[in-house]
């Protein structure tokens, strides 16, 4: 019962006591329907009144619990927290996520509160997520503490740390959506206890996680060593990309009120930032852009962007994109040009971005596999844009997948090139490059903008990792 | 028969001959296709040998046609234009778009053709747009010469100007598949006579089009001046949206190769631009979701944005990008923070941005009353992105569609303020926002960053159209 607190029992607990649990529909109410449904853990409701809670046998205590406890979820109104809290030190619980809001957030009564929590979890070791938010998703066991559908979402390897519980639903909502895969959730709320530092550290061993994602409001003060020591070990075993509000005046002034965060100067953060290796987004498409690369693709392994296109409008625009990132496009090896001069069209130009026009389909595998030889090429970007009339059944009626999967075999044979494709346009043009690419790991990307972007924040990062290695 | 050469009739031609009509399924098999098939207008294959084409008696030379000709289609070989553009003069057409590639964008026996199909048009007071284009697409009479199914879009008030015929495809095929409300489209290709400056000074009195964009690759050698005038005449009508490409070193040399255009140097081009009034954009999603707004909002008669949300993560992304793009929060009268303060709960900050979380539903239309009644507020954003588990089947399974109703009522009563809505997340909940908001012309933005970079916009041309009524 004396264990120590451990981050990984917030993940994966055997018996966990919902204190506020509650049949009425709202906020947390499908949290514990899906607890107490479980067959591999045991979850006890906690109620004030109640005998039982969706048919099973209520406490009026987690002291009352027949059994030792795990994790302790907080549904209760934030008056009741502090007692509930002394409940559970008393009964020897460790973790102790509260979801409830009307804390810090919300004015001094509720900064009182908090503070009591936080008393008591120091007093008897125990460690707290939240006050505000919506806890832990862990996708290899399907264990969450949010109103979500756990379900539908794909196991994958991007972990998501996001402070607000609205906006971690919403990107959980995405990403089901999107078919993005997941390993682990995790909102922070007002970080009473629990801060992304912790969470840093845990994640920085979990096998199931290959990129960390995090929206960030503020640092907590004193632990601003602790995040550049953190930052700077974790990001050399695995890619952190850290998207940051406050940055100005008026954002300051929305975080603070939005989950008490003090934004700090963003210069500062930033300079901070760029020594630990951690990569910087400025919106959320490019944070989950640029996790769709990492958690898919090699970091490129030599300079030298090389662009496919049927659209040299789509290219040229993604070459400024690239040069104002200060990334350079490859210079073909002579070999490379030979090659794709054999089989393209007398017009199409060979050079780096290499627009084959309606060409593509016929001859794209060929020039595909040229450009993908080629020693100066590190990272290629296929930008895939034929008009629809292609695919329509009011049209040539073409099944794109086919080609698409020719393609596929090329580039499988090039494990060690990072890979990313773009499509736009037409809506059946796009889902034939998501069934073939995106399905088999090639990362699709609709915004050849964020495709730009996404590949000089892996550049940058690989630049990091080997300076870091020659100190 | 010797009518002046007028860009109208580019649009709204009576008589169309297609030159190079065949009934093989390649490049303009389905302009044909279409062009025979209207009864609004009389279409002429003209071919070679064949007899008929799609059953439709053929002509050995536009000379044969016993009707006058308004437009003539190239989809001949580059080799057979000059002859057929002689033809042509003979004739006495005076419109032509060159669809057929295989001119200056390839070599220079090609750049030799262009040359002599421009001097042809030259000496015979005939217009030429194109070669390498997909040519116009026309909304109000459903006339199209490029390879797309013109039923499948939607009629709108946004004309479009591409250069390359594939990004023009591109273009289209998205706003079908997003319902993109369009009113004319123009490729231009290699804009061997009619080019941009032709078409905004079409445009500029077309009274389908509101909003123009643009995307352009190089200004052709000597057009600066015209350029600068036609833009600052147009901009004071309507707004014009321009994204340009071959802005960097990278970028220029893949125009360059792409239709043969000189890029110039970008700060020339955007200090140019800028007092012109034009609005430039940086990729294309930006491009439209700022037409979506110019489309259908008024611009803001105040500065002072306001946020409404559920979400105060993405509230605080979005009061970052408009500091930074210099735009301000509205501080609220005291009336407002008073009527606000009556209907939401206690926790909820009635600041700006204004955060009322979950209670969204049940108070967002007397909230979002109040603040559009505020005399501060110029420009509002929505951002709604509400927890999915509130409207899944195997959640709560509400239908937002009535709750956004009631928000439609209340944006209804203000017709002089410019209204944004943002979702992002579950499908379901964007589909509800979509069906209810955009269908009604409120435009509709996943994007914060790019909502707030369109609000910036509207705000800088608002700006440039005050201060030039001054002069």
């Amino acid at each position: 019962m004396q264990k120590e607190a451990n981050m990984d029992v917030f993940f994966n607990p055997k018996t966990v006591a919902i204190i506020g649990a509650s049949e009425k529909l709202r906020f947390g109410y499908f949290v514990t329907k899906s607890l107490l449904s479980r067959t591999d853990l045991k979850a006890y409701p906690v109620h004030i009144k109640a005998d039982t809670v969706m048919g099973v046998k209520a406490y009026r205590s987690v002291k009352d619990i027949p059994d030792s406890v795990d994790l302790a979820l907080f549904i209760v109104p934030s008056q009741a927290a502090p007692s509930a809290m002394r409940d559970c030190a008393e009964k020897g619980v460790k973790h102790v996520i509260v979801l409830s809001a009307g804390f810090a957030e919300v004015d001094e009564v509720g900064e009182e509160r908090q503070r009591e929590i936080v008393e008591i979890a120091r007093k008897n070791g125990m460690r707290v997520i939240g006050p505000n938010c919506v806890g832990v998703t862990n996708l290899s066991n399907r264990f969450t503490t949010a109103d979500i559908d756990v379900n539908s979402l794909k196991e994958g390897n991007v972990a998501f740390i996001a402070q607000s519980g609205v906006f971690g639903t919403v990107i959980i909502d995405w990403a089901a959506a999107n078919n993005f895969g997941l390993s682990k959730i995790i909102t922070l709320g007002n970080k009473c206890d629990v801060d992304e530092i912790d969470v840093l550290n845990y994640l920085e061993n979990d096998d199931e996680t290959r990129v960390i994602c995090l929206y960030l409001e503020g640092i907590k003060e004193g632990r601003g060593r602790d995040f550049i020591e953190t930052f700077r070990r974790v990001t050399r075993k695995k890619p952190v990309i850290v998207l940051k509000s406050g940055r100005t005046s008026a954002g300051a002034r929305a975080v603070r009120s939005h989950t008490g965060s003090i934004a700090g100067n963003d210069r500062v953060f930033d300079a901070v930032l760029k020594q630990t290796g951690a990569i910087r987004v400025d919106s959320v498409e490019e944070l989950l852009d640029t996790a769709k690369v990492l958690a898919t693709q090699p970091l490129p392994e030599t300079d030298g962007v090389a662009i496919l296109t049927n659209s040299g409008s789509l290219a040229a625009m993604t070459c400024d994109e690239l040069e104002n990132l200060g990334m350079k496009l490859a210079t073909f090896e002579a070999e490379t040009t030979e090659k794709m001069k054999k089989v393209v069209p007398y017009w199409t130009s060979v050079k780096n971005p290499v627009d084959i026009g309606p060409a593509m389909l016929q001859v794209g595998p060929q020039v595909l596999e040229a450009v993908l030889e080629d020693r100066n090429v590190g990272c290629l970007l296929i930008i895939t844009s034929p008009p629809g009339m292609l695919v329509k059944p009011y049209g040539m009626g073409l099944d794109l997948v086919p080609f698409y999967k020719l393609y596929k075999r090329v580039i499988d044979k090039h494990p060690e090139k990072t890979v990313i494709v773009s499509s736009f346009g037409d809506q059946d043009i796009v889902r034939a490059a998501r069934e073939v690419f995106e399905e088999a790991g090639i990362p699709l990307i609709h915004s050849v903008r964020n495709a730009a972007r996404a590949i000089a924040a892996l550049y940058r990062y690989k630049k990091y990792l080997d300076s870091s290695k020659n100190h």
